[in-house]
């Protein structure tokens, strides 16, 4: 089962046959099994295609609010908490059914892939599914026969990662050799040039990559150094789904512990 | 493997004995090769105690820029995605990291239980680690060998989880139905009676329950009805660590695209 969770890669190349609708329940069954805080979370599914990468199946799964307030009125309450902390849980709820659904479809024979434009078009996906409000798509995956089988990708080496009682002083030469490790690993399995995609340079900056040499540390580099991915456009689709953040006033409050 | 998944359930009695280093090694590893935008988290590592549930080890799992920007940094080039688009990959990249892990821990014999206060202690966590800005305390997980067998806890029936093309109205008998299934599964295992807990009831509401008969969705209602969790609370402890969420200004951009 570990070796299972180590083989873990994206898979960007599918059949085209589905895989049947009993696999499907068994893989958000288990989903389902995850821990949560309180299930703040549901899973659209679309047959539909074409999705990306020809995969024959594609789950978005988001933050739920709405059936909280269902279960809340039956019983006769209203929620209190901000829509900040709701979705801060209700994120991790979505993300760990999520995962778990990749390792349950891992261990039946398919292949996954995430998405992770929904935020930006949350508005579109409202729509299509006819989102009531109160609902936040914040991750789509991809699912189904793999039509390809690459390796699992490089990772940070774990002294980069885990941090036993203090977070260490990452000198420079610790980064250059987190960067190397994932920049040789990345360009020893011909990653990016299988891809066949660089993200192009904005602006004056002059290209001195290739598909040949470009790797993972320029990739992320030229990604979050020019996406701009303004907060304001999260914003506006967040409220277009009923949520607000960054206008809310109220008093502090307890912990919550434990999941289930 | 997807038994395993299914039988995963939160621990909340440990034995005294520490799991090997090996063990947490390789259960951190398995962690890493979770699928993930930019590796954008960190986990710190406590074994000294005494922490909840006398577990022997406490994960504290971070949404980290910080490491971003050093090997950003080391390229030359500087981050310009708002902090709002960076903390929601951040905190996907980091629960699935927790959410692998915990499947690794299961597979190996342990057992996990997650608490939900990071966020609202993040200075606290910041100073006990010893924490760079733009490092962020998403979630904890405690880890140990199980002294406990308790069985997986019910969730919601299938029908009120995935939905296929459209999101359907629901309607007041499957909110029920959904509602009843929560709450007949949590009181056949005894869950509140044995764990000793209900949530004590703020202001004016009369209590009618006891031990015996209060379930989840009376448990859900309590939590989301009185905890106020604000949004400033949040605000702040996120400000105290480097980040800025709503008031922050910039342009739309472009989606991202497929995991690794």
């Amino acid at each position: 089962m570990l070796d299972k969770l180590m083989q873990r890669r994206s898979i960007r190349r599918y059949e085209e046959r589905e895989p049947a609708p009993e696999l499907i329940e068994k893989i958000v069954r288990a989903g389902q099994q995850a821990p949560f805080a309180s299930q703040l979370y549901s899973i659209l599914l679309s047959r539909e295609g074409p999705h990306p990468f020809d995969a024959p199946l594609l789950f978005t799964i988001c933050a739920d609010i709405h059936k909280l307030e269902k279960i809340m009125d039956y019983r006769g309450w209203k929620v209190v908490s901000s829509d900040l902390a709701l979705l801060l849980f209700a994120i991790q709820d979505a993300i760990l059914a999520a995962g778990q659904m990749v390792t349950a479809a891992e261990s039946l024979g398919l292949g996954t892939c995430f998405l992770g434009q929904a935020p930006y078009q949350a508005q579109k996906i409202r729509q299509d599914y006819e989102l009531p409000l109160r609902v936040f798509p914040i991750v789509q995956l991809l699912m189904g026969y793999p039509r390809e089988d690459p390796p699992p990708r490089p990772r940070y080496p774990l002294d980069f990662v885990l941090f036993e009682d203090r977070y260490p002083e990452l000198n420079p030469e610790q980064v250059q050799r987190a960067a190397e490790i994932m920049d040789q690993g990345y360009l020893e399995q011909n990653y990016y040039q299988q891809l066949g995609a660089m993200i192009r340079l904005e602006g004056e900056r002059e290209e001195k990559y290739t598909l040949e040499n470009y790797s993972w540390t320029e990739h992320i580099s030229r990604k979050w150094g020019q996406w701009l991915l303004a907060e304001e456009e999260i914003l506006r689709q967040m409220k277009m789904c009923g949520f607000t953040i960054g206008k809310q006033e109220g008093n502090t409050a307890g912990p919550c512990k434990g999941g289930t």
